[in-house]
């Protein structure tokens, strides 16, 4: 084990632009492995996916990492510590993509922290731990509806049901892997024992404008927000849109709107809860019918679940209201609740350590998506480290964007952060 | 021309029950020429939309009238007047309907002229005008997209351009006329001299609930309501559901529903004033982005155009000061508009005055839907009488309906009415 003071020696040394330039050229190669020509594709055990693999693993071993692809196609690059008894630290992404992706989300976080386990390896540091710099094999779902397939392997706690699950062309996921020779028993083996674990740790670019807004290169994740959706049939009488005066109508629509502002108001009224309807639709609408139904969905997030339950409370309590004074009936089907993940808080202060470290306001969000973090929150400490996301904060779009300085910065902090867990 | 007091006297005469349960009759009678076994659907000259004329040609031989089908479908039975140089009064009505349609729509108009003119016929009463019962063939456009054929036809407004129409199997409407000797002139030659017109007075269910409402059996018709419609598209930012907070995001469905509430609010405040939005969608939603499109249509009505116009103005400064406020752009297309057409007073008296008779205080209406009364407002004096309609005021479907009491008194009111007109 390092004393503080050699650490912070070792850590202060990556002269500036170290890392942030050849990030992103990395990320931009990384992207030439795609399954559509126009628009970043890479899903999983397609030819791209395997080639994106095989090129990773090159570049771990470029940097001196022990690489290996497993059967579920994370690619793991271990820098081993010289400690005895040494426990792992994981620090991942994924590099599966969605269709017309962006080149950064997921690999920013592999090739960041490839990078950073490069530098300590290239520079001799010895830590009390060993790395696994792992880049997931499937994170999106894009492809089987499975998403998180590589981290909650390695997490262990892959649901066998996804295996039983099949792509747009009818392939059943179970058989694609039998084809590498994977089957459920080597997949259970991928699972590492949680008292093996030093931590998990990913860098992910923001997907949202919260840090472009603050103006602020990085920020530390509070915890992978909650989730609950529902869909909402709002059913009225359907009328002639010139015979009905409006007094006497019961117009699915209107109540569905007064329904979209509820959510927007309510979930306006607390920190780091969000409210979307995605889905909207008056089915067969025509323009001289008032509407006899509208259907919309309804996606609920928070930091944490008192606050989402609360909101959905008042949410429900509102449909309530406006469906009993409008003389419509609204449906609410539960379609899914995932309890918030808390980031671990030693992880959270290394991460705010290492940012004030840089000179920068350690600054704390929450993240709205899900991430491959989630997946090692039973099992072991989780932190996440943010980037700041240009272009408003796009994400699964070509106009994803981060800047070389914002990525070195990241990259220093996570180095800081790392050199400095014990 | 009859003097008052035998005209009084005469009009008098019909028994209670005289055309109630016979007009309820022959409108199920009539509903057994569908194209659809389940549910009435006659669309211009279909088979059973040329038995349906078949039938009403021989319904109004049996009455006494003289019956033709003219060249576009229009089935006419003619009462004549014994004076010289006598104009024709046409009481007329649809027979063609929507798909699974309701019995009464339209037809309801043209069996109640047909019992008026047979019990004219019958009792031997001549008035100084002849009567023309017409059922139109073409009312609801439902087939070509070409509404009011039947009735443009004999208004002599009737646009050449709807001939170049295709049905949904892409049989062109010219081709259809054609194969039946139909051209051009034929058509042109069935408009029909404004001189030689008394007026025109249409029975209609009214298709709403207003008449239900006010527990009245049928209402005056003050004017077919002008309407305006557009399709509105609003583009916002879309984004991730989980990564943008509610301050930061420009959601084009929360635009549009707070618009569509705006539309209501603005339409609930003038009498005659309607507003619809009955197509809403997000287009390719998905429940975990926020819409960075919602298009939907608007429809909006009013007696009078000055109003509408009023409403209409108000709407889109909502729409301007929506979109600047919540940083979506809106764009409106205005697809099409049509003026007001006002009832004639003389005939808006005249029914008023038969229905104060009948013992029934007269009440005025605006019609919200077309009806072919409108295609004659430019030739003649029009009036329109209302009944009372069923089931919550619902048309256009299987459950529209009518009483036979409500039927009889109306059929009295226009009898009344026709015999008082000079």
């Amino acid at each position: 084990m390092l004393t503080d003071e050699t650490r912070g020696e070792q850590a202060a040394t990556p002269p500036p632009g170290e890392f942030g330039a050849s990030i992103i050229a990395m990320a931009r190669d990384l992207a030439q492995f795609s399954e559509t020509p126009d628009g970043l594709k890479c899903t999983f055990f397609s030819p791209a996916h395997k080639a994106a693999a095989k090129k990773l693993r090159e570049w771990m071993e470029a940097a001196g990492l022990e690489a290996k692809i497993d059967p579920v196609g994370n690619v793991i690059g271990r820098l081993t510590s010289g400690a005895a008894d040494a426990k792992t630290l994981i620090i991942g992404s994924h590099y599966d993509t969605v269709a017309n992706a962006g080149l950064y989300d997921g690999r920013l976080g592999i090739l960041t922290a490839l990078a950073v386990a490069g530098w300590l390896r290239k520079n001799g540091i010895h830590l009390p731990f060993a790395i696994d710099v792992i880049g997931f094999a499937e994170e999106e779902g894009a492809r089987f509806g499975a998403p998180y397939l590589g981290s909650s392997a390695i997490a262990g706690c892959l649901d066998p049901d996804i295996l039983q699950h099949r792509d747009s062309d009818g392939v059943l996921l179970q058989t694609l892997l039998q084809g590498d020779g994977v089957d459920a028993t080597a997949i259970a083996a991928l699972a590492r024992n949680p008292q093996s674990l030093r931590g998990y740790i990913e860098l992910h670019i923001e997907q949202g404008p919260v840090l472009l807004q603050r103006n602020l290169p990085v920020g530390i994740v509070t915890s992978i927000a909650g989730s609950s959706r529902f869909q909402i049939a709002v059913t009225g009488i359907a009328g002639h849109a010139g015979t009905v005066p409006m007094a006497l109508r019961h117009d699915a629509a209107t109540a569905a709107a007064e329904i979209v502002l509820a959510v927007e108001r309510r979930c306006s009224a607390a920190p780091s809860l969000v409210g979307t309807v995605g889905q909207l639709a008056v089915p067969s609408g025509l323009i001289n019918v008032i509407p006899g139904r509208c259907d919309f969905s309804l996606d609920v997030r928070a930091e944490d679940d008192a606050r989402r339950d609360a909101a959905i409370g008042d949410i429900r309590a509102a449909i309530a209201g406006i469906a009993a004074r409008r003389g419509v009936t609204a449906t609410i089907t539960d379609i899914g609740s995932h309890a918030a993940v808390p980031c671990a808080p030693a992880m959270q202060a290394a991460l705010a350590q290492a940012t004030a470290r840089a000179g920068i306001a350690p600054f704390y969000l929450p993240s709205g998506a899900g991430h491959d973090a989630a997946m090692f929150a039973g099992t072991t400490d989780i932190g996440m480290l943010f980037v700041r996301c240009g272009n408003g904060g796009i994400s699964h779009s070509p106009l994803e964007t981060v800047t070389a300085e914002d990525v070195d910065l990241a990259a220093r902090v996570l180095l800081d952060a790392v050199v400095h867990l014990d």
